[in-house]
C-alpha cells in the first residue's frame, strides 16, 4: 500500500485532503504542527478524527515559531479580529512562512518513512494575502524537496506535493467530502478555542458560508450565528 | 545596518559564516536548533560564542525532528560511526531535509524581523551524500521562499541566500575564518558531547584536517590524535 503524508490540523481542509487521499487507496500518516497555536483544542481534535480515519500514524511536531511572535495566532497580545470582507490587506492571522516550514518537516517524515506523497489542503481561491496557499509556491516547494532528498537525488524517487483543492471554493471541498461521506463534526476551524466554535472569527465565517453554498447543514455546534 | 539571520550550530563552518557576515555589515540575527541531537553541547557552545561574538540577537527554535529518527545524530539507538574514508554511502548522521527545515524556519524568521539575508555555511565541496548541501539545492530554496513570503511576493523585497563557502574547502574557511580573527576554542564540531572533543568522529577528523591543510593550530582540545 502506497505511502501518504497529509498535514493534518482537523479543520474542514485538512480533514477533507485527509479522506481524499484515504479514498485514492493511500495509507495515511497525518501530520500535525504544535507551533504556539493559543489553543490546544485543535491539536486534541486533530487527534481523535486522526484516530476515527484509521491512520497508519499521526505524528504531532512541536516547533516554538511563536518565539518571533508578528501573528495573532501565536501572538497572545494581538487580537484575533472578526471577519471584515472589505478587508485586503495580508491578515494578522499570517504565521510567516508557515506552509514552507509544514512542507518541509512533511517531506523529512516523508523521506524517514519512505512515502513519496504529501497532501495539503491549501487553495488558491480562497486566498487572502497568504502567499504560501498559490501554486506558484507549491511547485517552487516541491522543487526544492526535489533537490534536497536523497530519495529524489540519489534514487531518482520524487516527491509529489498533492494540492487537490487548489482550483476549488470551500463549497466543493464541502460536497467532495459529504460524498466521501467525511463526518464534519469531527473537525475544528475557529481560531478561538471555547467548547463550541465561536461562529464570528473569520474562519467560522468562511466555514459557515462553504456549508451554507453547499446546502449542507455543518454539524459543528456555534456559539453565535 | 542590514540585518542578516545566520544558521549558527556553532560548529566550524556556521561560526565561521557568522563573522563573515559581520564583517561585510550586517547585523546578525543568529538562529540555531534544538533538534533533538543527543547532546546539549553544541547549543550551550553556540549560545556563549554567540554572546562574545555581540549578536544582536540569538534564537534557538526546538522541534522534535527526532520523532521520525532514522539518523544518528537524533536517534540514541544509532551508534555514531568513526571515520572511514572508503565509505561512499549516505552517512547515517544524515537528517532528512534538515538544512530545507533549518532554511523554511530562518525565512519565517528573516521575514518576521524584516531581514532580507540568510547566511548558511554549506559547502558542496565536503559533500558527502548530504544532498541539501548542494547549490541546486540553495537555489531552488531560494526560489520556494520568494514565491512563498509575503516581503517577495507582496512587496518585491525578495530574500537572498548566501553559501558563502559552497566552493570553499574546510581549509580555505579556516584560513578565511583566521583572516577574520575568528576564536575557533569557541566553536564545537564533534558529533559526541563530551568535555572535550572525541577526536575520532567523522566530524572531528574533518575538521582536524582542515587546519593541519591550513598550517593551523586547532585551539580546541581532543581526548583521541
Amino acid at each position: 500500500m502506497k505511502k501518504a503524508v497529509v498535514l493534518f490540523s482537523g479543520g474542514l481542509d485538512s480533514t477533507t485532503v485527509l479522506h481524499l487521499a484515504k479514498s485514492q487507496g493511500y495509507e495515511i500518516y497525518a501530520l500535525s504542527f504544535n507551533y504556539g497555536q493559543r489553543h490546544s483544542k485543535e491539536l486534541e481534535v486533530a487527534k481523535k478524527a486522526a484516530l476515527a480515519a484509521n491512520v497508519a500514524e499521526h505524528r504531532v511536531v512541536s516547533i516554538n515559531l511563536d518565539a518571533w511572535g508578528g501573528s495573532a495566532l501565536t501572538d497572545s497580545k494581538i487580537d484575533v479580529p472578526e471577519y471584515n470582507e472589505a478587508n485586503t490587506e495580508i491578515p494578522v492571522t499570517y504565521v510567516p512562512a508557515r506552509n514552507m516550514v509544514f512542507l518541509s518537516i512533511a517531506a523529512s517524515y516523508a523521506e524517514a518513512i519512505g512515502a513519496r506523497d504529501i497532501f495539503i489542503g491549501v487553495s488558491q481561491v480562497d486566498y487572502s494575502g497568504y502567499v504560501d496557499c498559490r501554486q506558484e509556491f507549491i511547485e517552487a516547494m516541491e522543487n526544492a524537496i526535489n533537490n534536497g532528498t536523497v530519495c529524489a537525488v540519489e534514487k531518482g524517487e520524487p516527491i509529489r506535493i498533492h494540492a487537490p483543492f487548489m482550483k476549488m471554493t470551500k463549497a466543493e471541498e464541502v460536497l467532495l467530502g459529504t460524498k466521501l461521506k467525511v463526518d464534519y463534526s469531527l473537525s475544528w476551524t475557529c481560531y478561538n478555542g471555547g467548547e463550541k466554535a465561536c461562529g464570528v472569527c473569520d474562519s467560522c465565517v468562511l466555514r459557515l458560508k462553504a456549508f451554507e453554498e453547499a446546502g449542507i447543514k455543518d454539524p459543528l455546534e456555534y456559539e453565535n450565528r
